[in-house]
């Protein structure tokens, strides 16, 4: 159980039954959550429409399109702030980094258990994290109020194709007993050597391994992906695996950057909990 | 399966055998991952000193000292930065809200996939989320290095007793369907009354529903929380259960003050991910 996990982002058309989703739904909504609060909404979407528009958002993701399902976790202070205004009193996790940070683990707690049930039942599913920078448009789309942010995004169906896992660390590099253990210099480059290859095998399955979605959505109604990803390679004269992340995928600078941007999001969805 | 799950604080003394352990490690190691990342270090808690210390640092939690497995999950930036910067280029990760929170959301999925496993393998688990505000003293204890973050503590062991469960809302509050649908005063109030029960009942059974830790612990070696509630109670003058939460438990304004300490805290360990 759970070895086998992947992300699925190729699916059937088989629509998931009604039932199905109930047991989904009620698994996550069971989670533990801090404090019992509760912070959380789970919007589910069915609708085709909605499923194209919402893969649209969150920029050319064809499963998020293609999944017969998808359901988005937010994380819902409106819920407990218009209870609390109710009752006479004032609850201002909104403004508050540890009420964000347990609750926004709550969040995650429920979408994980949909995910192990759902590969327990069948399904494959896939998050797709980059809901979180399109919040401004996700939001009115899915009407939820100031104090609702959506979190993660899953998208779940029957699986068409499972993919072969990407590779990952060795567990005792991840895992440690008693005591942080501190690798040295040479340890982690033969770690991120063992899980990444090299460089100059054959691109496809270099992609495969270090960016499983380019090369899936090249398969799916968005190719180019690889392509324009190799060019940049040659541009940027990308010589190693670290590089190719936090070079190209994901620019150190440029992510730096964005801090503030990601900040004034949360700002206009009415949350405050970052900054003095 | 994953319906009955709840938070088990009173725990045999059994050892967890070491094939548990790697079981449950394994398939934490194997969650989903953001960009395939793997920002994730487990730190496996046994010897009963370290337990019994640690459970001191979180405030007198007497389950993490009498659970005989305890399992650090923490946010790894020092590993990606080392690896960078060996392969000449940078990891900002830590001055990066974007990188912060899916790594906080990949930690997440680790320890709730330990969770969901753990019940299935007969174990019970609780998380200790007070292991973030006490990162100063964890962190050199378990000696871990600069951009190492403790996120969240599970404690794991063999049910003693089995707590009835807390009762949560009604499903149709936490779900939608398509869109968000924003409750009515009236609907909100009722489904928090239907959650809680009245404050007029007996208040053991009260506090066993709205704050379970509390008469745990005072059927373990910590007693006086729900005496020491009590008196609160009768102090404040509560009235309702949102004023039990946000007057007494989660006391807003100091939630909120509480803000500028935690960035500290943050900060210290190597994240400044927060704040313009």
């Amino acid at each position: 159980m759970l070895m086998k996990r992947r992300s699925v982002r190729n699916f059937k058309t088989d629509e998931v039954g009604e039932d199905v989703v109930e047991k989904l739904v009620r698994a996550a909504a069971n989670a533990p959550t801090g404090g019992n609060m509760e912070p959380l909404s789970i919007i589910v979407v069915r609708d085709a429409e909605r499923r194209a528009k919402l893969g649209e958002m969150v920029g050319s993701q064809p499963w998020v399109k293609n999944a017969p399902l998808s359901m988005i976790f937010c994380l819902d202070f409106y819920r407990l702030k218009r209870w609390a205004a109710a009752s006479g009193v004032d609850f201002r996790g909104d403004e508050a980094l540890s009420h964000f940070l347990i609750g926004y683990a709550d969040v995650m707690c429920a979408a994980q258990t949909a995910v192990v049930l759902a590969e327990d039942l069948g399904l494959g599913s896939v998050y797709v994290g980059t809901i979180q920078y399109v919040a401004d448009e996700v939001r009115p789309y899915f009407e939820m109020p100031t104090h609702v942010f959506p979190v993660i995004l899953l998208s779940l169906g029957y699986p068409k194709t499972i993919p072969r896992g990407v590779r990952k660390l060795k567990r005792e590099v991840v895992v440690h007993r008693e005591t942080y253990r501190a690798l040295s210099d040479d340890e982690i480059i033969a770690a991120y050597d063992d899980k990444y290859g090299s460089l100059d095998e054959n691109a496809e399955r270099y992609f495969e391994r270090t960016f499983a979605e380019a090369v899936e959505a090249d398969k799916q109604d968005t190719p180019g992906w690889v392509e324009a990803y190799r060019e940049q390679m040659k541009t940027l004269a990308i010589k190693n695996n670290a590089e190719f992340l936090f070079k190209l995928r994901y620019p150190s600078d440029r992510m730096v950057e964005l801090k503030a941007e990601e900040i004034a999001t949360f700002k206009r969805a009415g949350f405050d909990c970052f900054g003095p």
